[in-house]
């Protein structure tokens, strides 16, 4: 798979219509796919122990998408296999009055994974430069000062953002970024299946289906989010959503590529270690 | 009081044999600022209530200083007056487990005061290019990659640090900073005078008198570090700490100083919110 395609360059303004969300390249259906993906899950699970192991990096993952692109359903097949003890999944929603009462970047913060875990951002301080601009009546309950031109919020946010994940690279948390990138038929398309599906209808409110009257909005604001905040040091990834089968697959294969190139291992035992076992291992024998 | 002779300048290397720790000016004696103080004290208090009323702001205190430069006897006497439900202090000693899995802000992060808050953190992350650059054996415990060439991490730190601080800056977290400047015949006398005392010797270790060994190097970390980290957004301020008066009325007056810059003030009711209150105060009056 040539992930190359998927990559946002740093420091360019992209279009998203020059990211096709159809594409599944070079795959042409679910069954080329499904060796590789059982392959890459129980890479991962054997990674994400090793990374435990080794106790230096943490990797935080961050999805965004609009509803119903599928990033609940890319974090239940991607992350199957892996030990949940490994793992920290957080859905942020609205937040609450506390939260608000801090900086907008507080809750994520205090959400970071521990070195030697995998944590999942389903959702993120990302929002703020999206559902928050797309709908600035929001930011009255930010209760900061926002001059009246707002393009300046934006950019500042978009520095600040790129200053906090720089300072998170330095400091061994690794960042990957994952932008699903759905059409606007595929999202009708999967809305209406909820809606007729019993077991998926709770999983819908009203609301959702008037956000898509701000569908050309959101756009503008993802595309100004990936232009503004793919770095060298945590660049985003669009991966074309409208196939779950591709989604799962290329999300499988980035992380099971940038857990390799962090070379884990299992920490060796020194002499000194091995003699200690060797001790134990005899102390065990020798009980009457 | 002029402040300016405590300020350090952004971008300007400095050396601390050019700020005096006995320096006092304007004043001579204790007598001559105790109604000063008194009155900054009766302000502070004022001004606290009305950054809890406005709830926009929040003031992020920093203290550093080495032991027994005054640090917990400033906050004691200087915050007195306040309502200690409005004033959250943080003291922040050697990184647990826990704390050490994450990254070296994390724990400080979580500790940020909420909007409307006057928060002190004594001791800060200011220590991880303090303690730890003067043992840098502490390094091995946060598990992150350090090259040989240590002075890469150090000004990174400060990058960092700066980055930080902005973004606390933006989003209406006021970050003042002093450095408690004690000469090292004071702290002897100090340190004496607490192993003499018996209500002041629990809070001495033998460690606290090895480290005066350290004492040259601690020197110039501090230098460095207020060299490259006192920046137009969150400046240092070097409090003279020979004497204990001069210390604390210099703290009261710059946080004075600073809230009244804020131009806070009591949220005024609008036309709906005053008839809401007269219809409240007539529903009392009417209780049979």
């Amino acid at each position: 798979m040539n992930i190359d395609k998927l990559l946002v360059p740093p420091n360019k303004a992209i279009k998203l219509k020059d990211y096709s969300p159809a594409q599944t390249e070079p795959y042409r259906a679910k069954a080329d796919v499904e060796d590789k993906l059982e392959n890459d899950i129980l890479a991962l699970a054997d990674l994400q122990a090793m990374l435990n192991a080794q106790n230096t990096y943490a990797l935080l993952i961050i999805l965004q998408g609009i509803d119903a692109a599928g990033k609940d359903g890319t974090i239940k097949h991607v992350m199957s296999g892996v030990n949940p003890a490994g793992c920290q999944v957080k859905s942020f929603k609205a937040p609450s009055v506390e939260e608000l009462d801090h900086d907008y970047l507080w809750r994520h913060v205090r959400a970071l994974p521990e070195r030697g875990y995998i944590g999942i951002f389903n959702r993120s301080y990302y929002e703020e430069v999206l559902v928050v601009r797309v709908h600035p009546e929001l930011l009255a309950k930010e209760r900061i000062h926002v001059s009246k031109k707002q393009d300046k919020l934006w950019a500042d946010r978009y520095r600040q953002i790129n200053d906090f994940e720089r300072y998170l690279v330095e400091n061994e948390i690794v960042v990957l970024k994952f932008f699903l990138h759905v059409s606007k038929d595929e999202q009708k398309k999967r809305f209406l299946e909820r809606l007729e599906k019993d077991g998926k209808n709770w999983k819908f409110s009203e609301a959702d289906v008037k956000e898509r009257a701000f569908w050309d909005d959101y756009t503008r604001a993802y595309e100004d989010m990936l232009s503004h905040t793919s770095t060298e040091h945590a660049p985003w990834h669009v991966i074309p959503a409208d196939h779950k089968w591709f989604t799962r697959v290329a999300v499988a294969h980035i992380i099971v590529q940038t857990l390799q190139g962090l070379k884990l291992g299992y920490p060796e035992l020194d002499a000194a270690q091995k003699k200690s076992l060797k001790a134990a291992k005899q102390l065990l024998e020798n009980e009457p």
